[in-house]
């Protein structure tokens, strides 16, 4: 078979993916001396699944389509790195402030003083840990675990109390993009008080690391074919026909997409291992699943709102009081069976519970952006703007008017009405939405657990890489920091730095 | 759980797709007399993988996104109908005339003179009949199956044989949509003979049938959410939080869709069967695949290649000696094992082998459409028209040459050439592309089979239907003319008749 291997030196490094795992490998490889390396990125951007979008309507307004936090800034490496850079070379950042607001689907506001939610949720994870990290625990759903909690603590808690321990329970769909009913029990992290700040946005982070090295390391465009071992080198062979021989490779792609590897069915952006996938990586890896949280972004022309709530909750059109419930079962089965039974949302797209971030509250611009698990994800990606604004209207409607707005919205993603018209309402001028699911070369959002997953297991074998030579990065490969944009941030550290310490022995 | 329930009385039949299986279903129950039927569907048009569009840039050019076939015409019931209809009522159709061209990847025309191809692909036939139908027989893939035969009969085959054999054999993926090396050998179905017939197109059958029962019968853009058996009748969940009781349920989803049902995960288009989907079925579902074709419709403004070859083959970029290699080969092993390596495609998406249908041939339209198998159906499934245009152009100007065209072509996707200009190059004005496996109604082509698949074993389970009143159609749901829209047709007729009779005892 004809290849064409290029002619120069065998390079130190390819690293396949020029999401942040990717490129933070790249800059510490550079930084450590390291001259010759290559960054093969099947999209025509770097970023990966950090992904910030300028608004067509309204230039001045920007997104983050992917990950969008920082999450636990008190041990998130890189906004500590950030921190230590001058105001104007990082990128803005803003605290989840204040608490989330609770309402019902009809827009009624859940009045959440005195209920010491905080208390609950830390009793709640005491639960979690005590009954599913035993020697012999066995996991469960999340949304088994929590009916337990309520079934065993009813007597000590208010209706209250209960009611909106279950809206915040259901909000944890949104960090996951996983339906309560299939999340880990164990894996369900549940500590709302992780000091998460929103960046603004993660291009300016995403930029600062591309330049720390040398621009004609990145190959956009250029899909990843064929990871072969071939003695004390490893071939990449990529689309364009390609060869690079290499010592080190790193696999930066997502744990959806390295699983294709598995199947024989060729598949954009899969790639063929010579040899397979090790049995430690092959057996473990789809003991891991991926959440797919959407984003719906609503760009409006004039806030009408209050601009002082960031996060808002609206449960599911069904009403299931839940206190009730409890107190009348007769035993843990029949109420976990009726519970399930009433939670079953079949109507329409926006009749699910969403999570909501008021873009007024955080970077004051008039946008509202809806986040989704599936179906809902997979309905807003596979819709024209048109259907979804319809579709989405009633919920956009009743969520405003809960936070101040006097005024229904009034949809006009053509510009017909003028800029200058005295229409009190607020416009709704644009809709963006989010494609991880469809997207080949993401299939997802990003790692998160269905019950009984093992990422603990899959973590410790990736780390171990394929051999000695080909190894993985990226936010599937890291385990307390699993799923965030630090965590794969960390893990190309971890992969330079392996690199480096095998180069040196 | 507050579900708002039809009013008035129980429905005969509630069918769920308005695809050809279904609207035939509801068109036999009319013309039996039956008066009260709802047909659901979710797209906001009828015919399901039926689907003709208009291209935006020239208006009087139709094309067949979906199936676009009457095939077997000599034992295929709807041609017979269409046949039997005044030309003016029935769609057009073009058979397929004259045998495939086929071209290297340059562009060289295989001569096929005194190949005596037919007979050779009749001997393949009877060769897979009695090596993979045995009693004890296993499924094999194609590509071995094939293989096989080759080393076998080698000696007695002329090397020009040997070469135009795998090329009429690669093209069988652009029948199923499925790579060679796992397509099932035993159901491949190897017969180019079947005197197909082009239909122009698909709408006027679909609207004929469509039009033979009251209009208010269909509801679009309506998703059924669930599917319960209660006492003796069906209840059908909608998303708008509607619920049809009906006595007889025919559900028409494809078999992707119904799969979903077997995950708790809630996809769109997902159906809850309560109870859910019996043993028999949910055993056998899984045992059938989906092909993936794919078509790339090229639009140009003028023809400069010739309009009589209408079928053509275009072999993947990798020159592979097949005869050379068989008659150095020491065993069958190595032989095929060296042949596998040699046709791993793995550079440009326009690299694989591909079919092409040229339009003016058929239709006298300047278009020529390229199938695409995977991985090429999901890249033009999920790239701009652009870019897909700048891939494939070497392709076309090879495929063009070939075929008689002076010019190469010249990319003008914004209309920026004026249609008065002189060129004499065909000006590739649009580029239309399918997006079946995207959909999340159809989550992929129509049914194909892998090796070891059991396509007998579902089609006889769901023949029993889920009960004696949630029943089966679609074109999965039939064997001899699996994956055809005349078998989806056939099936429609099937479940009506069975709820006839039913009605009657």
């Amino acid at each position: 078979m004809e290849k064409i291997l290029e002619k120069d030196s065998v390079k130190c490094a390819v690293i396949v993916g020029a999401g942040i795992a990717g490129l933070k490998t790249a800059s510490e490889l550079y930084a450590s001396g390291v001259k010759n390396c290559m960054l093969l990125e099947a999209r025509p951007r770097v970023g990966g699944r950090l992904f910030t979008v300028k608004s067509e309507v309204f230039p001045e307004r920007a997104y983050d389509l992917g990950g969008s936090w920082h999450h636990h800034t008190l041990e998130n490496g890189l906004f500590l790195e950030e921190l230590s850079l001058p105001k104007s070379e990082r990128a803005d950042f803003v605290f989840d402030i204040g608490s989330v607001i609770y309402m019902e689907h009809d827009g009624t506001l859940m009045n959440c003083e005195k209920v010491g939610l905080d208390a609950l949720l830390n009793q709640l994870m005491q639960y979690i840990e005590s009954e599913l990290f035993g020697q012999e625990a066995e996991d469960v759903t999340f949304f088994e675990i929590f009916l337990r909690y309520i079934y065993e603590k009813h007597t000590s808690l208010s209706d209250r109390q209960i009611e909106i321990l279950a809206m915040a329970a259901q909000n944890l769909e949104f960090w996951h993009g996983v339906d309560w009913k299939m999340l880990s029990g164990r894996w369900s992290e549940m500590d709302q008080n992780r000091r998460d700040a929103m960046v603004l946005n993660y291009d300016k982070i995403v930029g600062r690391i591309q330049r720390s090295f040398p621009e004609d390391w990145i190959k956009l465009n250029t899909e990843v074919r064929q990871i072969k071992r071939v003695g004390d080198e490893v071939h990449v062979t990529t689309n364009d026909g390609a060869v690079y021989r290499t010592e080190f490779c790193v696999v930066t792609i997502p744990r959806t997409v390295l699983a294709l590897s598995l199947q024989e069915e060729k598949r954009m952006g899969r790639i063929e291992f010579i040899p397979p996938l090790n049995e430690s990586i092959s057996s473990k890896i789809n003991k891991m699943h991926f959440g797919f949280l959407g984003k719906l972004i609503l760009e409006f022309d004039k806030c009408t709102w209050e601009n002082r709530c960031s996060n808002i909750f609206k449960a599911g059109i069904q009403k299931v009081h839940i206190d009730k419930e409890v107190r009348a079962a007769r035993d843990f089965e029949s109420f976990a069976k009726k519970i399930d039974s009433m939670t079953q949302d079949f109507k329409h797209y926006s009749d699910y519970p969403v999570a909501i971030v008021n873009m007024m509250a955080i970077a004051g611009i008039p946008s509202l952006i809806i986040f989704t698990k599936p179906p809902s994800t997979e309905y807003i990606e596979n819709s024209c703007k048109a259907e979804i604004a319809k579709t989405f209207k009633p919920l956009i409607d009743i969520v405003i008017k809960a936070i101040g707005s006097p005024f229904d919205c009034i949809i006009d993603l053509e510009s017909k009405i003028t800029n200058n018209s005295d229409l009190k309402n607020p416009i709704l001028k644009n809709v963006i939405t989010t494609s991880w699911a469809k997207d080949p070369y993401s299939l997802g959002g990003y790692s998160a657990c269905h019950a009984g997953d093992d990422p603990k297991g899959l973590v410790e074998s990736i780390n171990k890489g394929q051999d000695s030579r080909i190894r993985f990065a990226g936010e599937h490969t890291v385990f307390k920091s699993l799923g965030c944009s630090y965590g794969a941030w960390e893990s190309g550290i971890r992969e330079a730095q392996y690199i480096l310490k095998q180069q040196r022995q």
